[in-house]
């Protein structure tokens, strides 16, 4: 039975465009918020941390969304995430963006664990391995 | 012959994050100011005059995106802009992000033309349609 | 006896530059959250709602801060506001942002109201004044 | 007689917020691009390779705008840049912002020089304070 970890965030004036509803750009800030969250209460992992003391960065390799409802100032974007493949280096997280119930964005993203020292792909750490795969769905 | 958009932007502090590359939601940004100087200088609409004139917006609808290689904060990035499919009331844009020539990030982008006032799909005005064409890859 | 209203937010990844450090702008941003919440759970009056039911903004009209202590990734920051100066349409805003207690920024912001319709200074309305007036200072 | 550095930039449809007009903190933002083309263009010393080659920074220690007009999007905003006052380790400048020749805001920023290896402040480059002082105001 795979976990889903659940993040609220108040959908904030400086995220709405002159249309009044949130530049899409910034959901990709506001996922990257969820997954900041995920690492540090779910994980256990900070990536301040990570970064800091395993010189270890986590960059988005790729990423695609489709917003299928806008959203404005005021909503509560629920964020549900879940893990949809974990590979050696790397990990695809999926998003799914509701409002009250309704889902407004739908969302991937693969990060790549990346040695900062040398700039290449490192294997993600054992102590996170299992931690992350119990995120991961059937 | 199909047509391509070129636009160079600087790399600037304010893109980057602690790791010294630009966060990854900065890039759709400045693809949205690719987008909007190809309305204004190429296709000879520019968007606030859409918007406000016309009352038609053009929402993302869904974006995609490959991240390659890195970019550091005194790097031009060239976003080469073509039109990738054209229908009734929406645009494909496709943009190769380079640097020195060589490939950094690729992206989709499909974006709507919506009627503000109605919050409905509204058809690709006619002095556009054409316009938009001679970006279309064949 | 006057209140404080006190906000606390965590310093994000994107809120930090090159250099580790928040980049200064995004205080102000991260000020403003403090005072969209003050809005809405101190004196009951979203500011979405004061913009769509009342067509009142509240454009800022200057602001000054001064940065004594860096603040970095994982830290949290943690806004006290309190009202320096309540004019019949306009009000001055007095932020003392910390981390463990200790002062990291001091920022002051003067916002009008305003009829967004005319756009011009309006009265702050006579319900909000009293619940503004509690936070102003002796 | 003194110089003013002047840099024009366009105000993007992701700079303005659900009132239409640019939300103020990114007018620091827009500051700090013309500071970072003052340092490249006017000084010769890019502020990236400041940061690499000289392990430089240099922090914003406080600011301060009046914002007298609104700038909207497709406005070219204007920022005439100079030197208020030139200290051992800090700069004090001054920025007009400009919209068809009619100031809109009016800012003053401080930076230190920051040796970033120990966060202390360090005096400006022998090679910096000449050409910094060209911009000094009498």
């Amino acid at each position: 039975m795979s976990k889903i970890f659940v993040h609220e965030q108040l959908i904030r004036f400086s995220h709405c465009d002159p249309a009044g509803i949130v530049y899409f750009p910034r959901f990709f800030d506001l996922a990257h918020g969820t997954m900041e969250d995920w690492f540090a209460l779910a994980l256990g992992q900070p990536l301040p941390d990570l970064i800091r003391d395993r010189h270890i960065g986590t960059p988005t390799v790729s990423v695609q969304c489709e917003f299928s409802k806008p959203m404005r100032m005021g909503d509560t974007l629920r964020f549900e995430l879940s893990v949809r493949k974990l590979g050696n280096a790397s990990v695809q997280l999926a998003y799914s963006g509701k409002k009250d119930g309704v889902e407004h964005l739908r969302m991937t993203q693969t990060i790549a664990f990346m040695a900062l020292d040398s700039g290449t792909a490192t294997p993600i750490p054992d102590d996170l391995q299992p931690r992350i795969e119990q995120y991961l769905t059937g």
